[in-house]
């Protein structure tokens, strides 16, 4: 039976989340409702990574298999206009082999978290972006997230409901950078933990408006204690922008 | 009496545009009901150009009275604060010299007009971005509008209902530019037509997909016929986004 791989963009805000839950609109339902009006097919769509509830996407990744095979751009197609009116698009639609899986193939996810100093309030990216009150230091906020980069307990930033069996994760690459005033925190790693990424995050911002002073965050991370994480970030900032695969 | 200059950002989406009308939402009676409930004054918001209904804007300039001065961030805060829920923000407060007109004052007004070519519905960004469904020449839209630059009789890309006495306008420069798939149509000029950039977009747009040959957006011009222009662009990708004052 054919496989597909989507690659999907939605503004989480409407949804409990990628993941189906009982009496509560999710992505992953919400795609597959759509596939089951285009086909009549009933499919498990199978993320690479759940995001929690109002966070975003530009680049998620599922698999479907579908009793019968169609034309990729069909299947795009179709499914779109089913998911009318709601703020999910499938990007791109890749016939894959039947070894593909998105969440166990997944080589490397790429998350990117948006922040914005400003005092008055947001109007056109209200639910979209972390507001902050106070100015940031970018630099340092990208010089000190550096010590998170590469193999470590990161038990400090994991939330208490994480089902890792492991603590042990790694970063491969954070950056944090500013763009015309919008600035990004870009996280890759080949998995992370509940809650990792907001609650560095939540540091880091803390760092750039000088509430943490330097070190801290190192200091932080080796304690390997919750409680000595910063109050985590909202989920609105973040957004789950590539996922990528063995060629 | 202390005059004070606003400058304003607004979703111009749930509007019937800047101007105050009858049972309608508009920007300008929005913000004066604010400033009511922040000092109990009802002042007129003298706007620097009236946006069409779900026109945006990123800079619009106003200027109201009021009988008792109050600090800025006051002002500010207190209008942001009694404009919430609504997609309109005080960007900044100012106060002025009581010859000071927002609309009679001005000496440049800027617009832009943002496009993007993409086969998937919009998520993030619906409503504030004209959606093409093919691909455009960027290069050539820039190279085609600088017919455009100068003083003309801009007839072609005036709405039947606009009330300006003369149709001869001058435009100071246009641009056609694209940052990560956003492409962007920037004017400017003292002041413009009714309809007169969504006319010109519209053209554009015909131009950048080739439906229209290179050399017809002059010849549109040179004929001052209605009839001429091409499909006007839409409202919502339109935003108003400075306004120039003598120094």
């Amino acid at each position: 039976m054919p496989k597909y791989k989507l690659t999907i963009e939605y503004d989480g805000s409407p949804f409990c989340g990628w993941q189906q839950q009982a009496a509560q609109p999710s992505v992953q339902q919400s795609i597959a409702e759509a596939i089951l009006k285009f086909c009549g097919e009933k499919v498990t769509v199978n993320g690479a990574g759940r995001t929690d509830t109002g966070v975003h996407a530009t680049g998620q990744v599922a698999h479907i298999i579908l009793s019968k095979a169609w034309p990729l751009e069909t299947i795009k197609k179709a499914v779109n206009f089913h998911l009318k009116p709601l703020p999910v698009a499938i990007l791109d639609v890749e016939e894959v082999a039947n070894e593909f899986d998105a969440r166990f193939s997944a080589i490397k996810r790429y998350y990117r978290y948006d922040l914005i100093y400003r005092q008055a309030p947001l109007t056109f990216n209200k639910g979209l972006i972390w507001q902050i009150y106070y100015p940031l230091d970018i630099e340092l906020m990208h010089q000190e997230a550096q010590c998170l980069v590469g193999k470590h307990d990161f038990t400090t930033f994991r939330a208490s409901h994480c089902q890792s069996k492991s603590p042990v994760k790694t970063i491969d690459k954070i950056t944090v950078t500013e763009n015309a005033g919008l600035i990004s925190i870009h996280v890759e790693a080949l998995s992370f933990l509940h809650n990792q990424i907001r609650s560095i995050t939540g540091c880091l911002k803390d760092i750039g408006t000088g509430r943490w002073e330097q070190g801290r965050l190192e200091q932080a991370l080796l304690s390997a204690k919750r409680e000595e994480c910063a109050a985590i970030a909202p989920p609105h900032g973040l957004y789950l922008t590539r996922v990528d695969y063995p060629h």
